[in-house]
Order: C-alpha cells, then sequence, then structure tokens
C-alpha cells in the first residue's frame, strides 16, 4: 500500500442530506474537526421529494433546530418563495410554520454553509465499509459488504473509522450514518425497477452487508414521489390559487424579515374518474402486487394508498407547487405514486387544470434498509457500537425535517462524547426533538415515523413560538449556540417580562390585563387601543409570549405538574449494559423488551409498550440493589 | 401491455449535455415538435468538468452557435464571471473569447432556457435502445443491448424511435444521440475503479450493445478531470491574481454588456519536486499501468501525460479558478489527472500556495464508448441508419463548445430532413463547425478531437469577430434564427458599409484611411482624434469590421481565390450510396477508404488521408459516367 497521509478527525459524517449536515455542523460548532463524506458534493443539501420544509409537527422541529443554532431555519428564510403559518385559527400550540423552497437556491444555500463552515471538511466520497478499533473486544478490525457475514454478533465494538470506495480509511472515533433511502436502494415505477436511492444517482450496497456483520437489524421502508409537470402545460386558471401568508413568518430566530418576493401555488383535486383508473389499475401497483415489500408511510401516503384507504372519499387534494423560480417545473403534492408510466399519464390528465399537463418526471417508490431505532441509544449512539451514531431517514423516519433534528442531536452527541462530555439529550417535555427521539429508540418504527403534534404529550408548552425559550439555554451551555443567538434570547426574555409586568399591573375595570386574556374572546388586539398598551410599544414577539402564558396559564401550570410526575421516573437511570435478563421477578416478555431497548432511564422503560407499572416496580427495586 | 398512449414527436434528442441543449433547441427552432430525454433533469446543462467555455478555437464556435441562434453564448454571457479575450497581441483571426462560469448559474440557465423553450418537451428518461422501422429492410424492429449481436450489419435500417428503462417506446423519425461519456463508462482514480459517466452519476450500457448489433464501430477514449480544493485552504497570495478584461466582451451577439460583477482567478505551476513524484507514481497511474485502454486528449493532457511528454519541462501552469460565487470549491486547472488519492494529495501540495490545500473532491479520468465519426455524413446523419444523427462526445471529440456546434447541427438537419427539406451544410471555409465536421466526418478521430484555429485553412476570414456576417443568413434562410438576429445583422451590415464607405472617401496626405489602415502601425485608434471620424460616431463593432476588412483586404482577397478552388471539387457531388468498389481504374486502397468514408463531394473525397489527386482523377470520370 502507499505510503499515504493518515486522514484523522475528530467526527465523520456519511452522507450530505438534511440528516448529514446537521450532524457535521453542530458537530463542527461544538469544536470537532469534522468530515462530510458525501457521494456528490453536488447532492449535499438536495430535498429528493417535495419543495418545502415545515408543516404540522414539522415546523415545530424547524423552530427547535434554529434554537439550537441548527442551519435549516435560515436556509428555508433565505430561500423560502411561499410562507404560510398552518391552522392559525386554532390554538398557538397548532400553529405550524410551512414555506415552499426554490429547490436549487435551498441545495446552493445548504451547500455553501457547510463549505464555508469552519470546522467542518467536504469531501466527495462514497463510503463503503466501517472500521472497527482493535483495542476492544474486536475480532476483526474491518467489516464492509464484501465479506462474508459472521452468524454470531459482535457486541461492544468501537468505532475507528471508515473505508471510502478506493480502500482509503478515514479515522474518527467517532462516525454519524445519515445515508437516507440509499442503503440497498431500488426505485418502482409500475413493472419497471432500477437501482437507485435517488432518480439518477445510485445506490450504497456495500453498507447494508457491513451493518448486518455486526450484528445490526436491517428492515426495508419504501416512501414515494409525485410526478413532476411543465408548468406552462397547466390551465392555472382551473385551479385555485392559493397565496402565502402577506406577512411571511421566518422560520429562524434569527432572520429579521423575508425579503425575497413570493409566489402563490395552486390548488386542484382527483376525482372519481382517476380514483376507478386507479383501482382499475391497482394490480400493476409495485405496493399492491407484491414487488415492493417495504412498508410505505401512512401519513404521507401514496394516492393508490389513498384510494383503496379512504374507499369513500370522491377526491382528493392537489397541490401544484413551483419548484422554484427558475424552473418550469411543478410537484404536484398529493399524488406521489409509483403505478406505470401509462396510468400516471391517463391520471394526471383526468385532474381539473391537467387535462393537457405535461410530465416532465414519473413518480416513483424507493425501497430501501433502514436499522430499527431501538438499537438506538437516545444519543442516536447504537448500543451495538460505540462512537457509531445513526441519523435520519436510515432510523425508519421520513421528513426532511425530522432527519435534520436527528443529525442535529447526532453530530452534537459524536462531538460531546469525543470531547469526554456529557451527552446533550432532550426530554419530551422540552421538545419536539426530545418526543422523536424518545419515540425512536423507545418504540421503534413498524412504518415511515413522521411527527405530529398529537405525538407530543406536553403540546402546550411545546410551541413553535417558544422553541429559542426552551432550547437555546441548552445549547447554549454546551458551546452549541455562540453569543449571537444567547444575546438575543437575554432580550428577549427581559422584553417578556417588561410585558408580563404590564399585564399584571395594568388593570381594566378592576380586573389586571393578564386576567382578562384568560377569557377565550379577549387577544392582544383588543388592547391595541389602549392608550398606556400603546406607550410601551412592545416588542410583538414578545408581547405574543406574555399573551400565551398570560391565556394559558391554568393549563400550562397543570402540565407542569405532569411533567414534574413524568420526571421523577425519568430521573432514576438505568447504568448501560444493565442485565435485565438478570433481574429476578421481571416477567419474561418484560426481560426480553426491556433487554432489546436497553432503556436510559425507568420513563423511557415505561414507555416501552408491553410493560406495565408492575415491571417498573420490580426494575427499581433491582437497580437500587445494583446500584 | 397497457393501453398506453402513444408517445410521437418529430424529434427525439437522447442527453441532456451541450450537445443535447443545442440540438434540441435549433430541431424545436425549425418547428420541430422536439422531445429531450436525459437520465435526469436536474443535470440538464452540467458542464462536466472546467467551468469554462470558450478558449482559442473554441472561443469562436461559441460565436458561430451563437450566429445560428444557438443558446451557449448567451448561457455564459448570463453566467459568466470572469472574461477575457485572448491572443489579443496577436491579429483578428487568433483572438478568442474565454470566460469562466459560476457552474451552477450555468446549469440552471440552461436548464431553465430548455424548459421555457416552445417546442421542446423535457423528461427525466434514461433510454435504452433504438427502435428500427418496419418498413423498410428491417429484419427486426427493436434493438437493445440484451439482444444478442446479430454477426453482419444492418445496412440502410431507418430509425423509428426510441426504448427508455420500463420498457415505453417513444416514436420519432429523427433521433440525435448525444451521450456524451456516458455509455459504457468506467472511472478511474488509481487502482480504484466505478462505473459512470461523471462521478455520482450511472452510465448506460444497453446503448452500446444496441449500436453495436446494428453494425456500428465503437472505440474507446478517455478524458480526465483535476480535483477540486477548498478556497479556504488555499494561499491566494501567494499565487498571481489573473484578473478579466476590464471592459467583458459578450459572447452573443444579442448581448449589449456583462453587468454581472466579476472575480479574479489565480495563476500557480508545478515543481520539479512534484514531476518526481508523479514520474515515482507512473506504474500506479492507470493510462500507464495498462488499466486505460482509451486514447486520451493529446491536446489537454493530464499532468502524468505532460510530465511525460514534456520531460525536459520543470513546471506547469497551475490556475486556480473559482467554480462559482457562492461555492468555495476551486478548480484546479492544469493538474487533471487519475493518479491514485495519496499521490493526488502530496502533488497538490507540492504547489505553490496549495500547501495546506484540502481536496474537495478527486481527480479521476473516465473511459467510455465512441462511435468513430466516418461512420456520418456532414450533415451528423449516420450512413447506416437514416434518421440516426450522433453529436457531441460520441463522436470521438471532447469540449463543450465541440460538443454544442454538432448539436446543433444535428438537431437542425435532423428537422430539416423530417420537414423533407435540404439539409443545412457549412463549409470549411464558412466556419469552424464546418471544419469540424469535415474533419471528423472525412478524417475520423485516433484521439480525442478538439478544435484549433490552425485546424482552419481559411482562418483569416473564420474570425470570432464576424461569425454573425459569416452564419447569421445562412441560419436565417431556413428559418433556424427570428428576425431578431437578422433585423440586428441588417443594421449592422449597414453601418460596416457606412464606415467603409468612410474609409474610401476620406483621405490624410492624399492617401484614404482604408490605404493607410493597410500599414501594420495603423489603427483605428490612430484616426481616435480625426474629427470627422469622431463626428461620425461609428458603431465601434462595425468600424472593428470595416477596418479589419481595409486592413487585411489583399489576404482576404487571396484566400477567397483559394475559396473558390476548393469549392470547384466540393462541387462536384457524389450520390448517396454510391457504389465505390464498382469504379473501375480505382486503387484498391482508394475504393476502400472511399467506401468507408462515403464522402458526399470530390472535395471531401480529396480531404481524406491516403486519396492521391489522381484517385480524383478517376473517381471524377466514374461520376461523371454514372450521372
Ligand atoms: C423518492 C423519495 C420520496 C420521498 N418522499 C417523501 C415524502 O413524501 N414525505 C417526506 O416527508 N419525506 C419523503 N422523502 C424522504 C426525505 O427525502 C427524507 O426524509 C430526507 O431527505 C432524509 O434525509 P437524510 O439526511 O436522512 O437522507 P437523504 O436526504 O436521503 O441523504 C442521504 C445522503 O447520504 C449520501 N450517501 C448515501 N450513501 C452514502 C455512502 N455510502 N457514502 C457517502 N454518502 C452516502 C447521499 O448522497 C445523500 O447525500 C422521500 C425521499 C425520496 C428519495
Ligand atoms: C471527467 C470528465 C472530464 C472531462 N475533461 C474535459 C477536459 O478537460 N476538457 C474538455 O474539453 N472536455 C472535457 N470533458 C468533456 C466535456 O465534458 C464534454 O466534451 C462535453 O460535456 C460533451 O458534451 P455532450 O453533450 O456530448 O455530453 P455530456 O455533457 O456528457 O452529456 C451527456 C448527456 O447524456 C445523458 N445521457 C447519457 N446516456 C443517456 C441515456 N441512455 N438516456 C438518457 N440520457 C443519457 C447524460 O445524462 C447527459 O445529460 C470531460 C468530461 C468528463 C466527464
Amino acid at each position: 500500500m502507499p505510503s499515504s497521509a493518515v486522514h484523522r478527525h475528530d467526527v465523520i459524517v456519511i452522507g450530505g442530506g438534511h440528516a448529514g449536515v446537521e450532524a457535521a455542523l453542530a458537530a463542527a460548532r461544538l469544536g470537532a474537526d469534522t468530515l462530510l463524506l458525501s457521494m456528490s458534493c453536488d447532492t449535499v443539501g438536495v430535498m429528493s421529494c417535495n419543495p418545502a420544509i415545515g408543516g404540522v409537527g414539522k415546523g415545530q422541529i424547524v423552530r427547535e433546530i434554529d434554537a439550537l443554532g441548527g442551519l435549516m431555519g435560515r436556509a428555508i428564510d433565505a430561500t423560502g418563495i411561499q410562507f404560510r403559518m398552518l391552522n392559525q385559527s386554532k390554538g398557538p400550540a397548532m400553529h405550524s410554520p410551512r414555506a415552499q423552497a426554490d429547490k436549487q437556491d435551498y441545495r446552493r444555500f445548504v451547500k455553501f454553509a457547510v463549505e464555508d463552515a469552519a470546522g467542518v471538511s467536504v469531501r466527495q466520497e462514497t463510503v463503503v465499509g466501517l472500521v472497527m478499533s482493535e483495542e476492544e473486544g474486536g475480532r476483526r478490525n474491518e467489516v464492509d459488504g464484501d465479506a462474508t457475514p459472521s452468524p454470531s454478533p459482535l457486541p461492544h465494538h468501537r468505532i475507528a473509522g471508515v473505508r471510502v470506495a478506493d480502500g482509503t480509511v478515514f479515522h474518527a472515533p467517532a462516525v454519524v450514518l445519515t445515508t437516507g433511502t440509499f442503503m440497498s436502494a431500488v426505485m418502482h415505477t409500475g413493472e419497471a425497477q432500477a437501482k437507485g436511492g435517488r432518480a439518477g444517482e445510485g445506490t450504497t450496497s456495500g453498507l447494508s452487508g457491513a451493518l448486518r456483520e455486526l450484528g445490526f437489524e436491517l428492515s426495508r421502508f419504501k416512501t414515494g414521489t409525485p410526478c413532476r409537470v411543465h408548468g406552462g402545460s397547466v390551465d392555472w386558471a382551473a385551479c385555485e390559487p392559493q397565496p402565502g401568508d402577506a406577512d411571511p413568518r421566518p422560520f429562524s430566530y434569527l432572520t429579521h424579515r423575508i425579503a425575497q418576493p413570493q409566489v402563490d401555488c395552486y390548488l386542484t383535486e382527483t376525482t372519481p374518474a382517476v380514483h376507478d383508473l386507479i383501482r382499475a389499475n391497482l394490480h400493476r401497483a409495485p405496493m399492491y402486487s407484491g414487488q415492493i415489500h417495504g412498508t410505505g408511510p401512512r401519513y404521507c401516503p401514496s394516492i393508490e394508498d389513498k384510494v383503496v384507504r379512504f374507499a369513500d372519499k370522491s377526491s382528493h387534494q392537489v397541490f401544484l407547487e413551483p419548484e422554484g423560480r427558475d424552473t418550469r417545473e411543478v410537484y404536484c403534492n398529493g399524488i406521489s405514486t409509483s403505478l406505470p408510466r401509462d396510468v400516471q399519464e391517463e391520471l394526471v390528465r383526468g385532474i381539473r387544470g391537467l387535462e393537457r399537463a405535461r410530465i416532465t418526471r414519473l413518480g416513483y417508490a424507493v425501497e430501501y434498509d433502514f436499522a430499527p431505532p431501538t438499537q438506538l441509544k437516545n444519543t442516536l449512539e447504537t448500543h451495538r457500537v460505540r462512537g457509531l451514531y445513526f441519523a435520519g431517514q436510515i432510523n425508519g423516519t421520513t421528513g426532511y425535517e425530522e432527519a435534520a433534528g436527528q443529525g442535529l442531536l447526532a453530530g452534537a452527541n459524536a462531538a460531546l462524547a469525543v470531547a469526554g462530555k456529557p451527552p446533550l439529550a432532550i426530554g419530551r417535555d422540552e421538545g419536539y426533538l426530545g418526543v422523536l427521539i424518545d419515540d425512536l429508540v423507545t418504540k421503534g418504527a413498524d412504518e415511515p415515523y413522521r411527527m405530529f403534534t398529537s405525538r407530543a404529550e406536553h403540546r402546550l408548552t411545546l410551541r413553535q413560538d417558544n422553541a429559542d425559550r426552551r432550547l437555546t439555554p441548552l445549547a447554549a451551555a454546551i458551546g452549541l449556540v455562540g453569543p449571537e443567538r444567547t444575546e438575543q434570547l437575554a432580550r428577549h426574555e427581559a422584553e417578556i417580562a417588561r410585558c408580563e409586568a404590564f399585564l399584571e399591573a395594568h388593570r381594566i375595570e378592576g380586573k389586571t390585563l393578564a386576567e382578562r386574556l384568560r377569557r377565550p374572546e379577549v387577544t392582544l388586539e383588543s388592547f391595541a387601543e389602549l392608550p398606556e398598551w400603546r406607550a410601551e410599544r412592545f416588542d410583538p414577539r414578545a408581547a405574543e409570549q406574555a399573551a400565551i402564558g398570560a391565556k394559558y396559564a391554568g393549563y400550562i401550570a397543570r402540565q407542569a405538574v405532569e411533567v414534574r410526575k413524568a420526571q421523577r421516573w425519568g430521573a432514576v437511570r438505568i447504568p448501560d449494559g444493565f442485565d435485565f435478563a438478570a433481574v429476578e421477578h421481571l416477567r419474561h416478555e418484560a426481560r426480553e423488551k426491556l433487554g432489546s431497548v436497553r432503556p436510559a432511564d425507568v420513563g423511557q422503560a415505561g414507555r416501552i409498550s408491553g410493560i406495565t407499572p408492575a415491571d417498573l416496580s420490580v426494575l427499581v427495586v433491582a437497580l437500587e440493589r445494583a446500584g
């Protein structure tokens, strides 16, 4: 072998998707010398599917990513072409920001940000294997997909680096794997199949074998994408315009305003005739013909799924979303499909406004390997290999935001571990990210996991408007965000306090403004004409916080009680490597489940499905005895 | 099979590179309903290698493409970040425009232009086979790479369409194949190999088999690309800045001025130590180890080629060219290489300014199938299959400009043929494009062919400054350019005539200005202070034409005589399908060569290497007898 320079870094991130990008940036923000390896430099930051960020549950995650210093919020603020705050008619816990992106602008912004970040090196490389450290119990020091799989699992390995296509090894004590839909990926359009994780790109098969050999369980999921049509062939007048908000609100707490011009989306819908066509061709849909084995996302279903599952609905919405400002391609949101070409073409032409639409890219489904996430700690480190982290779609999730959030936490934890510092954990009561991670590592994923507000038991406090207040202090404490964010938050908190004081001090007809706000029909706007209120010129974002606090004070107090209750169990830690099998009096099923999930604390143990309060009592006694 | 709608178009273009884009646009300008099929919509217009358009010989081609209504000139004008007119110290025949592009902007501009063009439909599809018409002598009507190759060639086929990956057939009476470096492509970096025509993309193997089965000869060429480094890791102060021209001049005759801000490039060089390193590792270079069989471009050699071929040179220039405005990646022009990673890394660090450079993408070579171009008519239609055209790198050329020029002519000729109109042919005396096509179809390509001014025998008239005057009238005559260009040219010609008249009429010390201009030291600037000259306010571009005409009148007149002489032979047409084997008294070698090239006229016959004037006389007699 050549006398090549040895490549050493603190953290290696594999993959330049949404998870990989946030992972690399977070690790670097914490001071780790970070290497990002991706199959192509040109696809760093690519949006594989729809040109949008945010949405219900997801918009909250973007705000949390931003509060932790991540990139996603700033990227969409800089490149969004239509911003909407969803659910504005509902309470503030349901308000969810969403924006369409100019897809190419988004990718360029992200790629540039990663290139430009101090502490991150990007290299165009395809990873084919993982390298284990020889120090610790490693029978072999290199594992790749070509090697014969060993029958017995290899527990307690430690990662030492990765091997790329030409055999070169890049060394690091921590590796974050974020390969998205690319592991052993197969694309389907009707009967036609092709290898690849995204149209026009490749797949990576070596890694699946390497993970299996290390004893990881892999399973198959599928996801899909709709066709794109040429904007010039759409009858826009036949569709209903969907303008963005008149006052587009940014995702990032650092963005002051959205300056770029906005565009409209359009709404149309499928018809009974379209549904008949789909039903008549179901035997040719890879999902139904048996050609695809992986489970698809229930909450982002293909049009064929929708027609089957909601057989009584006579139409489904189709949003026509421009993919950017300098392209004519339009994304047909709502008709994700892997039906064969002829059906796709007839289907599209059956939709109002698309009668003469010209398809530029067909829809397709992609089936890929994921690693069931109960194999992870809540730091996203694998139980099986020390220093190896998984983040993003590889963990069985779907969605850019879920991927990015996991990436940020995995990257941060990788860097913290390398530096010998305690991990960053976000509780279920602190953020949707906490809910996401806890759900994944505790319950696994029977189907592609996406976030919903209903997954959060404390969602009244987990609002998009207060992610900075909830999470930026955590991030600041470990150096994950810089002074710009902490100073901004300090100013914000001071202004909130000033406004709260005013609301408590000021009375109308004997009642304080805070008290008045508790009445459903009273809002901040009710005070707009009060000269005293106007004189204070409160920052509107701070005033909103104060008002929400006043309005929901009762609920929030009750939630706090519940949170404290839940935290009690959470405080009882279970040591790493604790032997659940050795716990006397524990039911066999509980032993198995606990042994497989390996919860970090009794709180998490209690959330494992099938674990009873009685099991917990037995466990707590055993833990007390052991520790 | 499903009852799919039948897809019918006039012209199908396979490939969205520089050749494919110009082919599709030209066909559509001529009124053909044109379909562009490309492996990925996102790579339409990608610059595979260096971020620059133009250069010596190539800049002239871009001007000619523009004069014919093509896109390339406008694309680089809109997205160029550093413009230079090369060879300004030499005569006007040598002036050659060149510009650096923002690579991503260039790609987006081109993709949008193609999407937006009336008459062009773009679809993301991978073509796997060619479909022959059954009407005419076709033993089989479908040919693809999976079929068993038939031993005997199938002459006089007629194309009927193409088959894409899922089996669907798109029908058209004319097909232009522009697959670039993608046919049976293998990439090499040192000992490591991977399939694919460009890093991160796939290859198309089916088409090679399909062409072979039709009796086409295929051969292997290779090309290479240098590594890219991160701009933040370059010591710019150690390099020599290379600013662009203060007054950047546009490529397109339609562009008034270059408005966007310009950037600098930088110059550095290799050292004897770097050359020693390369020599010590030559056995590991795929070009020298025997791993690559294809011939590489002599005039765009890899650094290992340069070190071997110019063994006495102690350094080679390396231009550091930013790949765009919002990326930190820098293209290292001059060190294209497929040496293994460790050598590339050491090599880069041996260059002044790059001592601490961080490589973002390694250099690599790609080896691919091309079709020796003597199998083509001068319309770029294949002799073997009617309606099938080849253009671009598939014809054994290298370079974006050469590809684009061929694409334009192939697309135009495909559309003209479908409309039953006579083809567009450009003579060697009319344009570099004429030289290019004639060289290819007459002499073939023993090594990747690129344009040089020295290839043109009439280069005094084939200047970058007069491509519109030479070619726009040809294009206008067949409807390839619209009124915008013809009107602009008419105004230009009128202004030139006005200026010429002035130069003839005006005297200083008894001599007309035109006569004065013949003296080497006299230029237009010499008249700058003349009040009469200033009063006329001649358009500078028109004045330049008049002055060049006056200055080189003698040479140009002599060249015209030669052109007329050459045209005499060119006027003697050889009918399609003429049987050279049956010509009595023709030498055996001449019969073979003529039979393989199948020249369109006696002029072309005379340019075939090994054909003597005596052969031509025999041929002319035979033609007179036959016709
Ligand atoms: C066709 C399709 C349809 C989808 N539809 C939806 C949808 O409807 N709704 C939804 O919410 N989500 C959808 N998604 C999912 C969404 O794209 C992902 O959730 C998100 O992109 C995941 O981000 P990630 O970072 O985990 O992976 P990705 O964005 O997939 O990024 C993976 C990265 O890893 C790189 N990589 C892979 N293997 C290697 C290797 N061996 N070496 C080096 N680099 C490697 C890739 O080049 C890429 O940069 C879809 C995805 C696809 C492909
Ligand atoms: C690594 C590398 C290095 C190079 N170095 C140099 C250099 O140093 N100097 C130089 O002058 N030139 C260089 N070139 C060549 C230059 O890129 C080409 O000359 C130019 O791009 C050719 O244009 P083209 O249109 O013929 O092909 P390309 O630009 O290669 O485009 C081919 C197109 O065809 C599509 N395609 C291929 N197969 C199919 C199919 N079956 N179905 C549908 N679509 C298909 C591809 O997706 C692509 O869009 C290099 C190229 C490469 C790849």
